[in-house]
């Protein structure tokens, strides 16, 4: 199918814990070449790693989208304590950190993952079991690092592809090159968790 | 609280039905002024008169976002016949043509009702409950036209404003001259259905 | 297609605002003659007359489920100040007030309107808009005196059927006689909201 | 808080891919223990080893609760080929296979893991994020066998605890033993992914 429009990015990971300065600007600068790209930044709307993403798009004058876990704005703000700065959209699900995750990972042509703990894992499984295609950016800790056990033990072909990079500006490059030939399979391939 | 981005504004109506070429014309008009005013357009990633809105809002350079009910890019052109064209970015719920609803309506500063049958009455209902400014375009039919008697029959202050006006320039003004001082309550503000 | 599952019968109606002791009293009686005649009864989980439907039901030896705003009992009970008592399960969709409608209102073979405001004014308009069997309550007050209005205002035939009775025993076994012509239309049919 | 309401375990894992025998049979035990315990047993409403579960439970008398990936019961048994026999209780949510599991962890005092691949491997991230008290029945294979690495791997205190058994009837005891003391944190507490 011609999809017509940009594509979408995510940026899944870290939220909160201790991130390494260099961390930060290694998935600032994934957000830039998302931004340079063309393609559109989704993220979860929360502060960490995928704010310091938005950042960087922002910076190569991207479009930024952001899936809040929150009803309103206010709490998004003073619940979830997350930020508005740097994104030019904000839906909110009002289904709550782990709720809007499906939202997030349905509306990425590819999702990235960057460091993360178990929110991350969430989105990684969802990612995964919905056939995406997943980058994942390693030298950022966390779960990121830890991917390809974690396909392992999952042991079953659900039509996603994974693909493994250090550097931000190639893994996105590999990433959208892999892009026209990957099919997302239809919602309901079988139901097997 | 300062928002500190753009204001977001929905339009929500028929996706279907007959559709008369003057109503067509004063959506496509709405969401013109939309643009213009650089507010984001929302939608259900509909066709019909949101999808009015939606080039409306282009032509004037706005930005325009789709609530869409399907999983992916697939089901949303296949399985819901909805609309990619005119559109800056998909998001895609998964849950259906009225689970979509909650996180579009949810997402809107501005709810604007028009025309539109049980559908718009279900986004009308959760703007009402959740406390939203709501605006009726008068003229376009559908329950358009019937808002005031709905809000008679429900007889509940939930903090909606409803302001209603024919002309579509002038009801996006008066909208935007009420919003700054609109309170959207907390999300769980006495359950009272 | 054969259910073999017990019948779902949902109530939904007004969880707060004044409440007459004999509208308070027919809900009884309505959930008592769910109880007795062996329908699994589903309501969202609030206080109010849906909760009268509740104990009646329990009452009458019946099966109750109710499906909570909240992430969690905690927020059930505190932040959406809902009841526990005489429920069975509870299941906690964390989606809100509004959000909840969706689940509770699909997972019914029958909704069944009593009194009501602007939150059953969205679980009537999801019911319509996905072709639900659906019962009125008369002289129970609220939006039950005003669905055949609104019904007309919302002219689209979406495969709903709505059956009015001012008694609730009677108003049961009219709906539970229509149940097995009744078809439920699947859920994109042709968008048009 | 005192619940005063029936223990609700969760049995999540594998619906397709090879079922060992033995395996089915333990998870079979596993069902049997909860309904024989009087706790209510909350599947996804999959085929696979959790239908097994609800097999065991109703054997012993229990109570039975699947949570649909479909609108409908029509699209539950045709898209999702998936079961209803043995279940008291289906939910529909209409989110798809990944937007239930939010709903169906949610809803759980307990989640137990058997088997099971990525769609486990989701409910799993949600259940321990959102900090729940979780079970491993270990020797069904599937990441079942993998949790405690990919605890490791995640390296967050969410509150969650996990126990591993490979005796269901012992696994489920000491589960109900730990569980007034297991406290589930509210539902934003700090959002760090």
């Amino acid at each position: 199918m011609t999809r017509g429009m940009k594509v979408t990015v995510g940026v899944m990971g870290s939220a909160g814990g201790e991130l390494a300065a260099e961390v930060c600007a290694k998935v600032f600068r994934l957000g830039e070449a998302i931004g340079r790209t063309d393609c559109i930044l989704i993220t979860g709307a929360c502060p960490g790693l995928p704010h310091e993403a938005v950042k960087g798009a922002k910076t190569a004058g991207g479009l930024t989208v952001g899936i809040s876990p929150g009803h309103t704005l206010q709490e998004h703000v003073e619940l979830y304590q997350s930020p508005t700065d740097h994104l030019d959209v904000l839906i909110f699900t009002g289904s709550g950190l782990m709720g809007r995750e499906i939202t997030a990972v349905r509306s990425c042509d590819i999702v990235v993952v960057v460091g993360g703990r178990s929110g991350t894992l969430g989105e990684f499984a969802i990612a995964y079991d919905e056939g995406k295609l997943i980058g994942v950016l390693r030298g950022t800790g966390g779960i990121a690092e830890s991917v390809d056990q974690i396909v392992a033990f999952v042991d079953k072909d659900t039509g996603a592809e994974v693909v493994y990079d250090t550097d931000p500006d190639r893994l996105l490059q590999r990433l959208l090159d892999c892009l026209p030939a990957h099919k997302t399979p239809s919602p309901a391939r079988a139901a097997g968790a």
